[in-house]
């Protein structure tokens, strides 16, 4: 029972079956190869737009290369509080960007709104050389809290970042989760926005990441800063290929599909237990839910993986469950039953 | 009447006598001339113990050199919201840090503390490579604010410090005028303390500050950063000699305590008009009033000089009033004067 | 009839066989997994000591994290002027350093000699913040000429470095190449060694690279590098694997041995052919020859893929051809037929 | 009797005194101050163009960044093998540019060739993410070995530089010394050039550069570098007001010249000497001589402050010797005597 994190399973066969099939021959390295070529088609497609596509190996990657672009060394970028390039990634966006500044905003549910990201620009004055200039909002999309903003919360963040001449990226490591949640077409989830990370890694890849310019003149250093970074691969067409196999068919949606059903089916279970509280609305992949320090003790003594959210307060603590592609529905299961004190 | 910064005067008869009088001959460039040799004995004996002195030419490098030489690029360093090293150096740390992140933390009248402090460590996962590492706290004395942290105070932040194994460093940019209101020995306000940006021209030089570290061993790579940062003077004989005059029979102190008292006056005189709410304790040489926005309107129309701090709400606008070394006392009176109406 | 690259060719089919063995189940993510840890057990054993390992998916992120650990920004890393981290790396050891600087260094055959070394670092003024302080050696083994320092060679180096306090670093993105022609043990090709970039990916692996400190304690700040830089993989299990098939039953020295052994049988088939000018020793998988353009051009005409080194001087233009683990050893006998004229 | 830099002299007089007439009232800080403002026009007078002024206080924050806001971190900065830049900063280039490579081209007599420029150029590939892309060159006139650029090898450099699509950058710490020598107008002298670093401190200021660029545009990000580098000065109206007083009446080139002249008759009476050898053409204010290691001795041990320049061949070493503005004349008869062994 590993609901630990959505990278704890492999690569679904059909992942697999792709870098198989792609390890014929001979081909050109550092991604001019069919198989990388014929990526910026599909998302050209998928995205219904003129796209500039570099495939990288870590949503970190994805990140920090996708922000040190759009964001200059003295700029900054507004992010939730929670977010994974605030929290999770070591300084990786000051560091590419030679040391722009992140700006948390906490927000309910790991979601940012137009009121509190114009509250937090307030305090930055614009062309005085000892302020940074803000000159990107990140939102994550589903969010670390496992909420998913609607359409219409992008469209308005999008407005905001227009009027203030911001960029818009969107830090996709489960792009797939949320689009299966919204069931908008690709290019619906992104209007108004300049960047995406798009993850597969989480969502059945074996390691297979994008980082998506929707006006390729943005992208333009893009190329030299993956390669100083030590992005660039040499046999690329194994991550292009990756990708081409979890967006051909549906199948991503599908895989993330699977993955949000099993955690509504553990969040519903969950809910029926008069001991746990849930916190953030279930929408993707992840429950978050205050359990009693007891049952926590036992459910990891009974062999479930999942992480604690933070330290103990009155005997409770909060946890983080994540299903994935590829968690056995039995395992749902078992766990309620555990919940349940069978 | 300039009560818009400390820096809106110039240098002291007695600093610009000194690099007069330093002007004298060849000497040895880049530091290791008499003056710097001096200042380091002078250091030395003013904090009581054994020190590393390096002279730069401005507050920011002072801070930026000194937190580098603290924090590794995968730290972090613990400051308040409205800190100098946060607000106004267009990510300076983070840039010479190599990419370390500032945390912000709000506290009451422009101090930290340490309960603030231990919560802010809190979401910092000790050990993990995903997390930065929390290093240093950086404290104002005085603060931005123009409150001054007690001995009490900085000894309890000191000891937090400690126990969490990080570097206590000070941004003494006005060190004087905390040192004049709290009346102690300058061995005194360092307790505790790593490293101090020792700030003289906000205070009547003409450019001078000095990083110290109080275990030279810290500063083992600093004169390196230094020169690669573009701050080693070839002339530094003349920064050194500011620091000398400036510190030479007390006089800092003086002019610190002249600057402090003009800010008691000016702050009396406003307490007693109706419409002025003074919103931090006046221990430094800073007054921040909130007042109508007609007042402030009239007060810059006869010419008065000086800062809104945020925008306007409901008639009223913040305002930040800074009296130095040099402000001449008729000012103080004239402003009152017009604050009375006449 | 590819020659361009050892990246040209895919994995081989154990490593992908061993990619599919590793999918089963779930397991912890960030390498904390049974075959990164039992990675650690089979270089120990290899390199027979106590060592630090870190797998990461590129060449240069090996390069530019080992190096940037070892080397501070004020340091410098010298190397040959050939170097792959001085021409093909776009800056990343600068970048990673923090500005540290690299010293090229002219040699015959790719190599560095105790004497040019030696030479080089007189220009440096040790304990001078004006200049950079040299920190590391970095040689590449095989070398970019297709050459392989002997025992001797890196031993010698290895006692200069420890001579004058610098470390050294091999990048052996080509390493198996180097050991398959030494005949030597890994353990005896590292003596003197303090960090290797272990390569895979250029002789079989699909990417898979790892960073070795043989001295486990320089690697203290290494994890923190590697995720701020976003090289810490969460589905790492699929790296490790590679590399414990790649190191097992002597397979990557079987697989390099090929490669050289192809390599030298072009070189044969060259040399006999009057046109041919071979530049370079052929002791790895590499052939620099110099050949009249328009055989270039015939050979480009028929098919056949390399890269040329340099521009045409005199009607004759320098050529690399790479031989790999997955070479036919009918694209020899048909490039060779070509060469001839037939 | 000191000849080892022009920075061991302290300030011309009339620096001073400018200091001190600049230090009148209250002004506002970090630029905005009327010293400032008049620089800019004196500037766009001497230059007669309009131009971007940034005064900053050494030599190495100028060049820094200078050449960080023309050149990208992918970028490479083609200067002479004994570029300041290259062997005197400490790496800070690397640091600012965020990873640039500088490229050392040898060249007689300190002296780039466009010959040799073009052949550096060759060996990065334009375009390809490998290889660092070539962005600026940087010159220093006069050079590092005492000698200066004529007007028309400036200009070939320039339009090679125009040819290549490269910025061109003068590192002018002694660009007075060359201004006197040629006998041209500034505006002659930096005809194709994008940007200046502006020397003041070693010609009679107390601290004193500009980096002025020729076109504005390219100084976008400029406020914002130097801000984050720690290199805004909030009193800024004395280092413009040094500035004002050294471009007035001719002063500086009045200065410049009196140092090139004393420069001049101690290479006279060295080559008077047998056993001097002088290496290069004495243009500047500094001469190179390869002394015999005894008189070399002598030298010192009669109070004779210079360095050598390398280490000892064949008991001779190579010494520089450096006049200044304020250089006495009676030291270098008092020296020519030691010579004469008198």
């Amino acid at each position: 029972m590993n609901f630990a994190s959505d990278n704890a399973y492999g690569a679904a066969p059909e992942i697999l079956d792709a870098i198989v099939a792609a390890n014929e021959g001979a081909v050109a390295s550092y991604g001019d190869d069919p198989f990388t070529n014929r990526l910026k088609t599909r998302m050209a497609t998928l995205f219904e737009r003129d796209v500039a596509v570099f495939p990288v190996i870590t949503g970190t990657a994805a990140n920090v290369l996708a922000l040190s672009t759009l964001c200059p060394p003295h700029g900054a970028v507004v992010c939730h509080a929670a977010a994974h390039i605030m929290v999770d990634e070591c300084g990786g966006v000051e560091f590419f960007t030679h040391g722009a500044q992140l700006v948390p905003i906490p927000g309910e549910h790991g979601k940012l709104t137009p009121v509190a990201i114009e509250r937090a620009l307030k305090r930055f004055r614009k062309g005085d050389a000892h302020s940074v200039q803000p000159a990107v909002i990140s939102i994550t999309e589903a969010t670390e809290a496992g909420t998913i903003y609607t359409l219409k919360e992008i469209a308005d963040i999008a407005s905001l970042a227009r009027a203030h001449g911001l960029k818009l990226h969107i830090d996709g490591a489960r792009f797939a989760n949320a689009l299966a949640h919204l069931g908008c077409s690709p290019a619906e989830a992104i209007w108004g926005v300049d960047a995406l990370s798009f993850g597969a890694t989480k969502n059945g890849a074996l390691g297979a990441e994008a980082v998506i310019f929707f006006d390729p003149t943005d992208a333009r250093d893009f190329e030299y800063r993956r390669m100083k970074g030590g992005h660039l691969l040499s046999k690329m067409r194994f991550v292009s290929a990756q990708l081409l196999a979890y967006t051909e068919n549906g199948r991503w949606l599908a895989w993330a599909a699977r993955a949000n059903s099993l955690a509504q089916r553990l969040a519903q279970g969950l809910a029926a237990v008069a001991d746990a509280e849930i916190v953030h609305p279930v929408e993707a992949n992840a429950i978050f839910a205050r359990l009693p320090d007891r049952t926590i003790a036992q459910l990891r003594a009974k062999g479930a993986h999942f992480y604690d959210w933070g330290t103990s307060e009155n005997g409770r603590t909060l946890a983080r469950f994540v299903t994935s592609f590829a968690t056995p529905e039995a395992d749902i299961e078992r766990f309620l039953d555990l919940m349940r004190g069978k």
